[in-house]
């Protein structure tokens, strides 16, 4: 039986590379590059193989998915021939594609690249968004969840949220728990940001979940509740994909020999969607906090510096960042350390939502539920773990699925 | 009791940092920055503490360590006014400096920055080596050794090689076997090079050995025969301090993350006497060939790209290496990462001196003997171990350390 | 007879590294390594020598020269023996300073740097500052600068402002003509910031004044009308010594070449007393208006980018700027270009201090008169110059310089 | 009438760049980004416009345009949709390509892209070198100029030069007189190199001639004569696109500001034919001293460092240039400097062909003869010219191009 994954913000550049790499794998157009679980450590873990997934998600955009990877063959990130050559793999996808919850405007922050002209247009149901009471639109997604899986006769689905990067989210009481959080949502009003009613939704419907961005989400203690009622395995936040994936493949090196970091600062780049949202202060805040974790967790103490996110739209999908330390050796001599990464993010970002989705799969099949912490190795700011050193993470990843077989 | 540090080069800027740093360390005028066995992984191994080493060396040059440590003051290496407030224990150091034996003009090739005027003046005894014969040599050196300890009362002396970097050696049948060696060193002629006549002499003497260069040193079969018979631990080669450090944090990421790595192309630009050792080609191979081991053995292929070392006399004791790195990602994308690595390198190596005597004195005490795979963390070119990711060394070495308690 | 050099701003980096290079000068103990004026071009010029520079100034400060000049020292600013050796020069020209004037707080934004303890502790007469009219202030400032004249019998006396950098000036009517000014100066209140209240000051007392910063300064129709009608030259703003130098060297480059650059972003890392002062929100902002002229200036359109500037109290008197460049080449292939500088802000405006101040004091006595556009060579925001490529304002200075013989 | 440009190369990577965008500008496809004669600084000096350019050349690789063009596009030199539509430009330019002379192996190093099945195969008269006399050869070539001339009714044709480079050339007397080497070449036997070949048949059928690579090319006194007995003028040598050009902008703020530069290190990774080339020691060598002549030039003095030119094959036709330079400032403070380019060489290299065959063309057309120093701003090391500033070879360039009109 197939595997379903369900992919929130399915026509973002993200979910659109996904879906083509996957059909190019499935079709021996492309090697798998970049996907952590094909590598030997991972053959005997029991995965669903990659021709076994089935694609559908939630999106506010109207730009159906050929049209969104011609684009970014434009952009340089799928190659020439591809996009056309996995057309009807993409169609399909577009086909499963069902209109998201966008923020009432004046509620949450809304992000900006999902504001104007492309908010539900062509899409139809997101408006009337007002006359909904939050319980009632996650019953709509939980409905489409439901569709999906039947329609596809599928085993599992997975739900990954791929979409805008929120602001943080407003505090609330009924944040802190379920039988709080189910009350407040049969009320008018919103208690949740759109990213905590998906992962409400995928929980509810008994799916798996993934916070691939830093937005809420899951990452609410009534939702950590709700995982654990309903069996379900969870992971995130926010992949980890560029500076900060160096960062702390860096970091440990300092810390293993005893050298003293002074200051770490880092520029960060990007054009692209993502790049738009983030130049916005309140989204590029959820970002840098989410970034910021990982440097005084391996150090064992904070460091002078701060992280810039600029937008720059000429880079397209490219991201470029350049980040900065200055050390103290023995006798408190001064030295610098400074990278330039230039990555494309959609390319780095997609393999591992394939990853994740196996994993979590897999997961779910064994009985895991509750925040997965082995799979911290994905995650800019891993749930449930306190462990940022990338290859420590790996080891832990490495174990932990060896006992998944 | 005290233990014995033998430094060979002991009037180099290594050697001069070592005893400077360890110095000000025990009178309270510095901390203990860039010594990795002073942090809490550390702390129950029963290692000799800081205060407890003796200072004592071979060299070729005449140059007295307090005038050395002026230089490599104005050269920013030591603080301003550490040599000053230390210039008693670098005398008492000084006066416990041998002649060391140089390579006979023709017969190993000479590692330039130890021609002309600085070779044996000063210290007398050098020349006369066409009279003797290898062994005759090595008795001199275990007469050194012998009366250092002694003299010192030590409970034992670590000899570790931090003399100018030799060419590779010219392969030998006696390197194969201890006794086809020790036959071969009763000849005229020259059967080892320095290093390992130094290496010999160590390990006759009953004293563990490092060979913190990339020289030939220990790493022969006949040594390692000699060490085995004489119960005496070893490790090596060429301390990991820089460029090559920074490679084995950040090869393990890409190979982690499945990302297919196509070039890495390094150049380094270093002042300084090493620097104008490894100018040399000859010499400069050897560092180049232990410099270029790590790569593949992380990635599991070999990639596109040089390694160029140059001498630049006005960066003095700095360091600066820039590496540049391609790869590939998901649908063959190709990204780029690089780095600018500005160290000082003394600075960098004279802490790592510390940690491995106090390992190695420890390991001796402990009974180890033969080569020691679990100290490959410090070394560019690990004797007897083929893991040179830098996190997973540094867990086999606190493992290890743990376990000498 | 000599020609005096008014520092305001006379205890910060720039001015003692100012004063104690010119003293090492003086006494043949450093090289004019980054004095322009020393080179072949000027020769015949007619400029005063280095050796007829007499030095006072005023500050809000109240750490002493001597004491300055040991900190720089420690910074790795000026080199060890040097502060010593010329500490008879630095007192007496700490004998020569005065206290300045504070903005009174609430009325203009005070700089970062200049609050708390420092704040005119030690000096005296600036507080009482509330009790003044402004205009009282000015004869102050203008009482002290005749009586350095005639105390020293100095042949003229340039003033140059290299006191901390003020936030942007609030507009105000008087600003636009000479009259309505000192009518208003006579008024209870603040009309100018601190800066102009010095500018106005040196040209009422016919000294021709530098705006090294990018303060408000000279830089009103007021105070052109002043310098005109009282006959003296000016010319400013905001040295140019770091990422706007190179900037200013690169672009034309692009320009030349016909490529078409994209975006330009930039990273300034700086320590030091000017690092904290420009970390303020407020006081950075004047700071990114002069960095960023040059380049619309130069490409003849705006481009992509931002321009950071971090305060990383670790780097000390170092900055280190990033600059990233993308552009556009034939068939709109796109390609970068990044640059790293890592400089001693003090060391690279020290000698353009004494540059301007023999070009002002040779221009005044050949007659000029008003802002000085041939020295925009010197500045991130050439005051009455819109020509901003660095090659070509050279050859300007070049010719109008040998113009003056 | 047309203007014809012979590229001697011409299914060169460069040569083919040049012919698809030429007939892209033509078509209105793309805008003439890095082409320095389209800037307002030329409008009025009278330079044949760009749809008048017709193309042929020599080479002998038989691989077509169309395909050389598509391997471009795959390589992202060439924009995906341009080589499909100017394919039929592309074929005429190939029907008028006709097969070159390439050293006698043996003779003349043969440069390493050109040796084995590509060369001379499928072109049919390469071969039968060794029976001509080099004097058989020019007469050849000079056909093959006529009658692209006569056949294409063309006003004059501009010869270039954009094959592979060579090693340096074996001096030989008769390189310094016309008459003598007449003479030698018609004896059997090799007087001049390849490139010096062409430039003699060029000169000898009246064409304007360019150096586009470090090959010796036309500079031999001989073939100065030959130019100036012709009435044709030359320029050359060795295009200026990457490391150089930056260094040429960058080089000369040091020097205006008095900065004293000490070490210039350059590491340049490339991959493409060029990149094969001059990955060859002899080839990598022509190029070298071309690259090292600028630095003395501007500096006034020799720095430490070297310039190292890497083959990485999977850089493609992308450079990477790293340079750093170090300097010292006021009172011996040392900073540094470093830059990082990433280039793509034929869209750098292809627009200056096109500015030096307008600008010869019309030279040609004013009666100017002999070497063309006016035109150095193109070439890294410029026959005639010892002004290695950009700027102001700019400036020089400017100037002249006015007084054409
Ligand atoms: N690419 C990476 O390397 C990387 C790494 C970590 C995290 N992320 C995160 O992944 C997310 C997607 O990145 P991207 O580059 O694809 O961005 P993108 O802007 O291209 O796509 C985002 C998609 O989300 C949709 N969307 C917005 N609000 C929605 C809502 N309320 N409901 C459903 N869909 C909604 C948008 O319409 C758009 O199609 C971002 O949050 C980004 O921060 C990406
Ligand atoms: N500093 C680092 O980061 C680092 C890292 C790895 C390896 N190393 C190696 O450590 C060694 C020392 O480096 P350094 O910077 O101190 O060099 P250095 O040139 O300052 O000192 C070398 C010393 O060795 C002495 N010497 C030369 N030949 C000798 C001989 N035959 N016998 C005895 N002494 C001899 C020299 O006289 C000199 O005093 C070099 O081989 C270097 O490659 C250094
Ligand atoms: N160093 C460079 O490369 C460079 C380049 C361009 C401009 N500048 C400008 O030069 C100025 C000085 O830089 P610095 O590094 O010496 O800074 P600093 O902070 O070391 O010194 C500033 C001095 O100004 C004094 N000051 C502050 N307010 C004053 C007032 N109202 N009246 C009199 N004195 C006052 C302070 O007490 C201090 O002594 C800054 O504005 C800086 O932006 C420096
Ligand atoms: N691209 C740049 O930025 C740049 C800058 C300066 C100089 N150059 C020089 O331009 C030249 C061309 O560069 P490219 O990238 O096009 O190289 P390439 O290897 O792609 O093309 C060289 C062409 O020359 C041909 N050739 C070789 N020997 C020949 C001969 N004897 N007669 C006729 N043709 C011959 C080859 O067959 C090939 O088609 C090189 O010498 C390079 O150094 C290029
Ligand atoms: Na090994
Ligand atoms: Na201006």
């Amino acid at each position: 039986m197939d595997v379903g994954v369900w992919l929130v913000g399915a026509r973002g550049s993200v979910a659109t590379t996904v879906i083509t790499g996957a059909a190019a794998l499935r079709a021996g157009l492309a090697a798998p590059i970049g996907c952590v679980t094909e590598s030997p450590d991972f053959t005997g873990a029991g995965l669903p193989s990659l021709d076994r997934l089935v694609f559908g998600g939630h999106d506010i955009a109207s730009t159906p998915l050929p049209k969104r990877a011609e684009e970014l063959t434009r952009a340089g990130v799928i190659p020439p021939p591809l996009a056309d050559l996995v057309r009807h793999e993409l169609e399909a996808a577009d086909a499963e594609v069902r209109p998201g919850v966008a923020p009432t405007p004046g509620t949450w922050p809304v992000p900006p690249s999902t504001t104007g002209a492309t908010l539900g247009t062509g899409i139809g149901e997101v408006a009337g968004v007002e006359a909904e009471t939050q319980a009632a639109m996650a019953r709509r997604l939980i409905r489409d969840l439901n569709g999906f899986r039947e329609r596809r006769g599928l085993e599992r689905v997975i739900v990954i949220h791929v979409a805008s990067t929120e602001p943080p989210a407003v505090p609330h009481p009924a944040h802190q728990d379920l039988e709080a959080l189910t009350g407040a949502m049969e009320l008018p009003g919103e208690v949740l940001p759109p990213s905590s009613l998906y992962a409400f939704a995928a929980l509810s419907a008994g799916c798996p979940y993934v916070d691939f961005t830093p937005s809420t989400g899951v990452s609410l203690p009534a939702l950590d509740q709700l995982a654990r009622a309903r069996g379900v395995p969870y992971a995130g936040r926010d992949a980890k994909t560029g500076e900060t994936l160096v960062k702390t493949a860096l970091a440990p090196m300092f810390a293993a020999r005893a050298l003293a970091v002074r200051s770490w600062s880092g520029t960060n780049l990007l054009g692209g969607g993502d790049g738009a949202t983030l130049a916005d202060p309140a989204a590029g805040e959820s970002k840098r906090i989410s970034k910021d974790r990982a440097l005084p967790g391996i150090l064992g103490h904070s460091v002078e510096g701060r992280t810039h996110i600029d937008h720059v739209p000429h880079l397209g999908d490219w991201k470029t960042a350049w980040d900065h330390i200055t050390f103290e050796g023995f006798l408190g001599v001064r030295m610098s350390l400074q990278f330039t990464w230039q990555g494309c993010d959609s390319a780095l970002a997609a393999p591992l939502v394939l990853d994740l989705v196996r994993l979590l799969a897999r997961a779910h099949e064994r009985g895991h539920h509750g925040a997965v912490r082995e799979l911290g190795f994905f995650f800019k700011d891993p749930i449930a773990l306190d462990e940022h050193r990338l290859q420590t993470q790996y080891d832990l990843l490495r174990t932990w699925a060896a006992s998944l077989s």
